[in-house]
Formats: C-alpha cells, sequence, structure tokens
C-alpha cells in the first residue's frame, strides 16, 4: 500500500548511495574524518549588510512567523518597530498586494541592563485556508514591508512535509553559511534546538543589541516560513550581577509559541501538528521532573499523539540525552532519567537536540533498564527506541567541538564536528528520508543520509514494528 | 584537642548503646522488622481542638517564624488575620510583656479557585542579639498574642545546636504525634523538608482551608523556634483544571525564607549558617540543571562555605538522591545526576530528604563514576560522601511506603516504614548525635541513632578526613 514514491525515489538516485546497511546489524558507528576549513568563530560585525536595518522611519524589521495554533491554520507574526510602536496589524491575503484581511496584535517593550528595545509586535492571524500562499504586509506608508507564507496541508497520516532543523545558530558568517545553505534546502518550516542570537557572549550593553542583530540575520528564512522555536542554554541570561534575574526575558518578549493550543501553560514548552508529524518541544531549563509543570504537559501531550492522524512524533530539546562528545557530556543524564521510558513507550521516531557544536545521529538505542542498585550497564539495542540526532552545529561563535569520546559508543551511529543543517522529508506513514548537510565551504553537501522507517507503522504501513532503517552512504 | 564533652558521653550513655560498629567495615545494612499500629491515613477534622481559631475579633493565627538573615541575627515572623488586615507590627523585647520595640511588616492576601485567603502577615525583625530570649506581641487590644523565641549563638566552629528534622508532616493524629514527639526532644530549629499540608489531597474548595488548619496545627513548634522551609511535591499544586497555574502559589504567600541573605534570587532556594552549621536548602522542583539560577546559586554557594566557620555542611532537599524504598524509586535521579560529584567534592556531612514516607538513613557511598558508556555500575563506599537520610515520615494521610527493595542494596545502612523525627546535635567541630526517634504508640524511641564524625575535621580536629561514624545501635 505505501510504497516509495517518484520524488522518493529520485531523491534517493540523487544522493547516490553506496551502501544500504540496516541500524539492526551492529555495523560500528563513524566518526567522519572529514576536516574543514571554518570561518572564525567571531560574529558578524554589527554594520555588516547582512544585518542591515530595513529603509524608511520606524519601517518593521526583525520580521518572523511561527506556527499560531495547534494544526497549522493560523500563523503568529512577529516584528519589530524601532522608533515608535506604529500599527499592531498585519494586513494579508491570498493575492500579492491586495489584502482583504487584517488581523490586530499586541506590542511591548522592555529593558534589559542598560538596553532598551524596540517595540515588539506578535500578531496572531487565524482562520487560514490549507496549503494556501497568503500574501502579508506590516508598518505603514512609506515604510511597510511585504512578506509571504505557505499555510502547511491538512494533517493527515500520509501528508509529505519537508522540515528543515537548525540549532545553536548564531550570527558568525558560519551561521550565514548554514542559513543560506538550509534556504536551498527547500525546507518548508523549521525545528530550532536553541540557542538563537548567542548575545550573552558579548558585554552586558550590547546584548540587546545582539538579539537585534540576530532578528535581522534570521528575516530571511524566518518572515517566510515558521520557525518553531525552542529555547537553549545561551536563553537563560539569568545576571544578577547586572540585576537581569528573570530567566528568558530577551528571548520571552520577542519569540513566541502556540502553547496555549497545546494546554500548555508556558511558552517554554508545547506541541504543534504539521502535516503528518506531531511535534512536542520540551524545555532543558525548565523544571522537568515528577510533579512539575511540564513533566504533567508532557504525560498528557504524548497521551494525545495520534499516530493515526500523525504517523510521525518527534520532540525537540536543547540538551541532547544521548551525545558521545566530550563538550557538555552527559549533562543530558537528568532528563534522560525522567522521561527516556516515555520516549520509548511511545515510540517516538527521532529526537533533535543541539547544545553541542558538532554532529551526531545515534543507532536505537536505550538505556531504560539502568537501575542505580541493578539492571543493565550500558545502553543497548531497542527497536522501540527514539533515533537521537545532536544538530548545534548551526555555526555559532563558540566554534566546534571537535574532541569525541573514544571509543565510539555503541549508540553512536554517525559523529562529525562539523557546521550543517538537517532536513527530515516525510513521504507517508512510513518512510521519511532524513539528511544531514555539512557547511562544504559554500557548498551544500549532504554527509549524513537515512531513510527512517516510522516508529508506529513500520516499513509497510502493518503496523508490526519492524524497523529497519537505511543508512544511505554518500560518497 | 576536641574530644568528647561530659554532656556527649553522658548522652552516649543514656541510649544505652548495645553495638559500635563503623561505617566502613562494610556490614550489612539493616531493614528494621519493628511494626507498629498507626492511626488511620486521614486528617484529624477540621473542627478538631488542634487547629483551634485562638479567641477574640481578627485575632493573629498561623504563627510561623524562620530565620530572618544569613547568620542569625534576624528573624521573620509571619502569621494571619481571618478579618481584616490589622496592624502590620510586630512588638518585641528582651523581658516578658515590656517590648521597647517594633517592627513593621507587610500584609497580602490572595485566592485560590474559590478560596479567599486571610491576611498574611511577614515581619523581618533585625538586629537581635545572639543566644538571647525574645518575647513577642502580635495583634492588637483583646486579640493580641505573645509569643517567644531564642536566637542562636554567634556562628563559630564549636558551637553546640540542635536541630530537629521533620518532614511530609501533614495534618492527621500520625502528624500530631510527631510533633508532640519533637516538642518533647528539645529542639532549637527545624530543618523542614518539605510537603507541609497535603491540603492537595482535599477537594479543590477545601485546600485553602486546609493550608489554615494545618498553619495552627504547626503553631505549637513554629511560633517558638525558626523552622527552615522546603518545599515538596505538595506544594507545587498545578491545577490547570480549574485554572491554578502558578505552582507553589498558596506555599510561597504563607511561607517564607530569607533567601536575598544569601544571594539566592528565590525563595525555593537558599542558605542560613546558625551555630556551626550551614544549610543549603535545595527545590527538587525548580531548574537545577547546567545554566538554571539554581545551579548557579548552588555553585557559588557550595563555594562561599567556610568549613573553619560553620564546620558541618547540611542539604535539605525533599526528593532523595539515595533511597531503596519502592515507593519513588529512582526519582531523585535527575538531581543525583547533576549535584552528587559537588556534594561529595564539598564533603557534605549530611542530605536529609522526605518524599517516601518511610525513614531510611544511607552508609556513606557514591556513584560519581557511573558513566552511561562507561565506568562503574553501582554506587561504591565512598568516604567524602555525604549520608543520606531520608525522612518523609512526618505522618501525613497517605500512610506509610512499606516496601523496599530486596535486597537491600549495599548503600543503605538503615531502613523502617514508622512514622517519625530526628535530632541533630552537634557537639563542636568534629562530632554530632543524630537520633531518629520512632513514635512509638505515643512514646518517643530512638530506634537509629548515630554518632556522625565531621566531613571537614574528621574526628580529631585535625582534617584528616578519617570518617568513622560510629552506629549507635539502641535496644
Amino acid at each position: 500500500m505505501f510504497q516509495y514514491s517518484k520524488a522518493m525515489l529520485l531523491n534517493l538516485v540523487l544522493v547516490s548511495f553506496v551502501l544500504l546497511s540496516s541500524i539492526r546489524d551492529g555495523s560500528a558507528g563513524i566518526t567522519s574524518s572529514f576536516v574543514r576549513p571554518q570561518w572564525p568563530g567571531v560574529d558578524i560585525p554589527v554594520d555588516h549588510e547582512v544585518f542591515a536595518v530595513p529603509k524608511g522611519y520606524n519601517a518593521p524589521q526583525q520580521v518572523h512567523i511561527t506556527q499560531g495554533d495547534y494544526d497549522g491554520k493560523a500563523v503568529i507574526v512577529s516584528w519589530v518597530t524601532p522608533d515608535e510602536p506604529g500599527t499592531r496589524h498585519v494586513q494579508y491575503g491570498t493575492s500579492k498586494d491586495k489584502f482583504k484581511t487584517s488581523a490586530e496584535g499586541t506590542v511591548a517593550n522592555y529593558t534589559f541592563y542598560n538596553y532598551k528595545s524596540g517595540y515588539i509586535h506578535h500578531c496572531l492571524i487565524e482562520g487560514l485556508e490549507y496549503k494556501t500562499k497568503y500574501y502579508y504586509r506590516i508598518g505603514s506608508g512609506d515604510s511597510a514591508r511585504d512578506f509571504w507564507f505557505e499555510t502547511p496541508p491538512k494533517v493527515g497520516p500520509d501528508t509529505p512535509y519537508k522540515f528543515g532543523i537548525i540549532g545553536d545558530l548564531g550570527q558568525t558568517f558560519n551561521s550565514l553559511s548554514t542559513l543560506e545553505h538550509y534556504l536551498e534546502s527547500g525546507g518548508e518550516a523549521v525545528l530550532y534546538v536553541g540557542d538563537l542570537s548567542y548575545s550573552d557572549e558579548h558585554d552586558y550593553k550590547d546584548m540587546g543589541l545582539r538579539w537585534d542583530t540576530w532578528g535581522r540575520f534570521a528575516e530571511r528564512s524566518a518572515a517566510y516560513q515558521p520557525w518553531m522555536w525552542n529555547v537553549g542554554n545561551h536563553e537563560v541570561e539569568f545576571l544578577p550581577e547586572v540585576g537581569e534575574v528573570e530567566p528568558f526575558k530577551n528571548y520571552l518578549y520577542r519569540y513566541t509559541t502556540p502553547y496555549s493550543a497545546s494546554k500548555s501553560t508556558s511558552p517554554l514548552w508545547y506541541a504543534v501538528r504539521r502535516a503528518s508529524a506531531h511535534i512536542i518541544v520540551l524545555s532543558s531549563y525548565s523544571p522537568f521532573v515528577k510533579y512539575t509543570p511540564q513533566y504533567i504537559w508532557l504525560k498528557e501531550e504524548l497521551a494525545r499523539v495520534d499516530r493515526k492522524k500523525t504517523p510521525w512524533l518527534i520532540v525537540l530539546v536543547h540538551k541532547p540525552l544521548y551525545s558521545s562528545n566530550v563538550a557538555h557530556y552527559m549533562e543530558g543524564e537528568a532528563m534522560r532519567s525522567v522521561f527516556e521510558t516515555w520516549f520509548v513507550q511511545y515510540k517516538v521516531d527521532v529526537i533533535f537536540a543541539g547544545h553541542v557544536h558538532a554532529y551526531e545521529r545515534s543507532y536505537r538505542y536505550s538505556n531504560i533498564d539502568y537501575n542505580i542498585t541493578g539492571g543493565r550497564r550500558y545502553p543497548i539495542p531497542d527497536k522501540s527506541a527514539p533515533i537521537y540526532i545532536t544538530i548545534g552545529d548551526g555555526g555559532n561563535l563558540e566554534g566546534l567541538a571537535s574532541s569525541y569520546l573514544d571509543p565510539q559508543p555503541e549508540y553512536s551511529a554517525f559523529r562529525e564536528a562539523s557546521y550543517g543543517h538537517a532536513t527530515l522529508e516525510i513521504k507517508n506513514r512510513t518512510h521519511a528520508i532524513y539528511h544531514w548537510y555539512r557547511n562544504d565551504d559554500g557548498k551544500k553537501v549532504p554527509a549524513d543520509s537515512l531513510v527512517l522507517h516510522n516508529q508506529y507503522w513500520g516499513s509497510n504501513g502493518r503496523k508490526q514494528n519492524e524497523v529497519i532503517d537505511e543508512v544511505v552512504n554518500v560518497k
């Protein structure tokens, strides 16, 4: 019933695979020997054209959109006006330059240390049609700016959709390379795994400005397709030494999520359904142990997942639960000890994390039998386990984390300390094609490719739980 | 230089020990076979005299005090007035009925579901003398009420002090028995390990009232000596189904801590120094992983600990890091994975936890070498490790957790599913006597006793790190 589509076969041909090996045969993991020249780990200067301020008095800038409801019929448009609040309205419609409708949003500003923000707008546009291109205009008069976005197809089990995955992006020339390559990848929405601007690596006085530059930098993608936001440690910005003790303050004013649509009580954890995927976003830096709001919410949200409607169950989190990089090694143990059992029980397809500035993909392994006074010692192959992918390789100013545990642990399938991004192209309820693209000196090179078989439907749509992901090794 | 004092020897004689065994000799742990009749696990009726409302219009009730600064020269007095805000002042002085001074506090009230609280007062009294008895009066006219407290001696390495330790108290007849026994124990201040009123076990409409009854119940001790508060899961009270989504709301209005004195930014985690002890209070239900405020604060607070001034380093937390009870087994793994290395590095003397409704004491064990891809599998004896004591046996309505892992894990020294409380009587920089008192049908019975040798000074004051705690087994 569910077979490889033409597009999928074409894609497989295009990546010119050399070797097809199964997840289960115990093949040893690969530590890539690829070494590439990099731009230095410094942020692009504030006055560089990539951060250009749009022309005109009070022109809207830092435009970005995110999904606005549970199923994709709403969008939240966010932007900043520098000089005065300006109009709170977004004009929109399906024809370019002919906006029949408008929605009204909210505006707020804030201070951070000695920085005073611009006027930050968030405007929810509801009641959209599925699979439709919308044009929208923000600002007014000579300073108005026009953008567009496409709504996703209706939620359904065999609805194809192509997600991009980016993490730890920052604002260096490596970041720019990642973002430009992602634009070439043709992804329709971004799953972002935390650490946005790295503003906290700058002097206190420059932190707010570096949130602004990052907003202008990301606009080239984020104004045209939804980015599903998640927080990383660089969003915490807990700075009691200068009186800034409200975690996530810069982030929460600027970035928003449709959390209440998934019955969450915090913008820091939420879920959306999009096409054939159910995407759960977790906060590594909010309480998550038993009895806390995030724990209670996740338990209920996992029970709400309907694999007959959304076969693909994807989790985003900042701290990886499995990583064999020396950097941040075992920092994810706390969350693993709390949630791993659920992730196996609910057959999560893939968990994307950032934090470690490198790329790594795991086999399907679990460590749920570990027990401080008994049980197994190490993770073991587990067909019900998610694949864990660390993709904190967006290119921020901290550089690459190039030191790995040696020998490579059994759970680690592929690892490489390069910059890049990934795409997950869902074909139907049984198959999805995954690529990790290394930034190769300006060329987009797929360096780790995989055909994922759905954890609920298997590869033949008969729910046999016979999961044999196919690794497509690329020349 | 530092020898057993007369008082200490007398105490040892009094407990009529039978056996003296060292922590290090690998003696097997004890699972007590003691079985006792209990009162049923139901809360005392609201109209029972133990919850009696003081007479007089707007008479202050639910009086409780806590340490008000870092070193014990301040006290925070808290109370509730039911009818109107009334006076915000506390009158106080060193003579009974002659109050030369007064301090002004704050007052607030709140709603929770359909409950409207009384007027909750918190008043900081500063600049007190050490080791002095103070009398204080709250309320006015015929409704005024008088209490007293004693300030601790000045912080110093050989300053004796006797702490009580209580957890998961609730408001049953078992709770009352625990509290009455504690009053007999002669403790000077209570280290409370979380879960106060268990109001969340009642109907939504009764939750606020059960915070009030608990406040009147605990007053018999808490009005006269400081209780160092900590939160448990029953303080979270996250109830989105009735629109109450602010964690710890009831608790935070009613109970306060001197958190800013220890540079904490939240009342949920803080430290105080008292006599010869440095006490660190952690929140199990707030973020604690790397990069979060509690993590950053704890790292800095541990560095501030000066064992030359306060030889005894004590940590309070709700979820135990080591427990071999079936109830809540391994719930503390998340925090253990984050903090255990520090607890060993800083040679914490003892960590008290609640949560599990039973009593358990560990040997000095650690599991800091466990590593998801290598390292040891099980905890091992570690002279630098704390003793972990679970004392969630205050007597709340949920009853006892009487099912233990079998066989008893090596790290577990003594465990018994009875109600009770403990005292930690610090003698000097090298020795402290610890007793756990089982509630034995109305009689206070010491059932687990220990001479702790200080983790920094050893037993001879020469910082040899030669820690051999002496278990005093009682008939």
